[in-house]
């Protein structure tokens, strides 16, 4: 697949929210700094031009979309500027049709939307809770959340339909099972000591995640999570950001 | 425009969020309970079998779309059920891809999406505050919010591209302005008496806000608005939902 426009993703590898639009971007087969520029945002140190030029929010990411070919660090004030992970996620699925980021299929397609919605309503809430100490029953609200999302899961594969095709619901979800699995077995969070590494445990063994288990493995098969997460990086950052009182 | 399986739509005509559904039905050209089935459910006194058989959170909007033929308080299982008005939203615009309720462009798809996200985090918050008496900063949440959402609309029209299609960034806030309207200029809500009332009076005379008289002014001539929205309905339900301390 081919782009018909110059475009420019502006993105951070910490950032789960920037990290689903390059699993969107890898999954179409576009290939990064060759078919579209990526461009590593400092979160602690901003560019001057990025919030007046890019993202009035002056968050990643965001994307630049058309006019003339210019390198990420000299935006054009022709091209389109668009931000919002999700609305990311669904401007590359409408930039390649043809693509399997979405089903063909109007039942499937709202499936899809719908699991992405009860990932953000319930586990993402859970799991911030958990990581920043203000949980009240431990990683039960991140337990919960998980079979609520698997209960929407085909039996194999991946979260939408027959479980073959990757679609925007994985590329949406995939960025923060993978800082999860960094911050829970590294005991990364300012819960009691000892605590994530055992929620981590729990994942790996308990049956009632036997099916997210199997989730996870097919997505870091995949190239597109390979060539997208760094997980060392993440170690190394998130080591410092976490501080137990 | 018609539709190819059985849909029954479940809503209260209370509710925004059924609402938003509801204007994304009509502007298909669709007829209610002709083409579709409306089901109004009392959100006070909910059918037993709503939560088991339609929406577990049992919320309305919710859709059960497909299967045989059937009345809405005989749901088949045979049916898909789908829920959130957002998702119901793009659900609607993906049964009806030659409808306006999407752009064809990709471009213009990303900013209807935006639309709705800005309008989710800033214009629904400060509404809620200042209805519930929680805003520091009386109706200036609002009035930003209102401001925000002007800048992202063109000139003329309805919020997207040149302004003459109504899409779901339309659907997905006119509910909520209809209702601003009825609470502000009856004064419904827990803040101090005549405050809600001023604030209309802002709305309505303020240069501030020109554009998005402009915006209501073209909404409310719309048959779409006048079918889906009974305002002395909802000014009898609202006027004994909040008492003033």
């Amino acid at each position: 697949m081919a782009l018909l426009e110059p475009l420019v993703l502006y993105t951070a590898k910490i950032c789960p929210f920037a990290h689903r639009v390059e699993l969107a971007l890898a999954e179409t087969g576009l290939k990064s700094n060759k078919d579209f520029e990526r461009y590593e945002i400092d979160l602690k140190n901003k560019p001057v031009w990025y919030q007046p030029k890019i993202n009035p929010a002056s968050k990643v990411p965001a994307i630049a979309y058309g006019g003339p070919k210019v390198t990420g660090d000299q935006p054009s004030s022709e091209s389109t500027k668009l931000a919002e992970s999700l609305v990311l996620l669904e401007f590359v699925a409408d930039l390649f049709p043809n693509s399997h980021l979405l089903p063909k299929d109007p039942v499937l397609r709202a499936k899809a939307r719908f699991f992405i919605d009860a990932f953000a309503n319930k586990f993402a809430p859970a799991s911030f809770a958990f990581q920043g100490g203000k949980s009240t029953n431990g990683a039960e609200g991140i337990f919960s959340a998980i079979e609520q999302l698997q209960d929407l899961m085909p039996p194999e594969g991946l979260a939408i339909g027959d479980g073959k095709d990757f679609t925007i619901a994985d590329a949406a979800v995939v960025p923060f099972f993978a800082r999860m699995e960094v911050s829970l077995k590294n005991d990364f969070g300012v819960y009691p000591e000892g605590e994530g590494k055992k929620a981590w445990e729990t994942l790996q063994t308990d049956g009632r995640f036997a099916r997210w288990r199997k989730y996870w493995e097919t997505v870091k098969a995949r190239e597109s999570f390979k060539t997208t997460f760094d997980e060392d990086y993440l170690t190394k950052q998130y080591s410092t950001r976490w501080t137990r009182a």
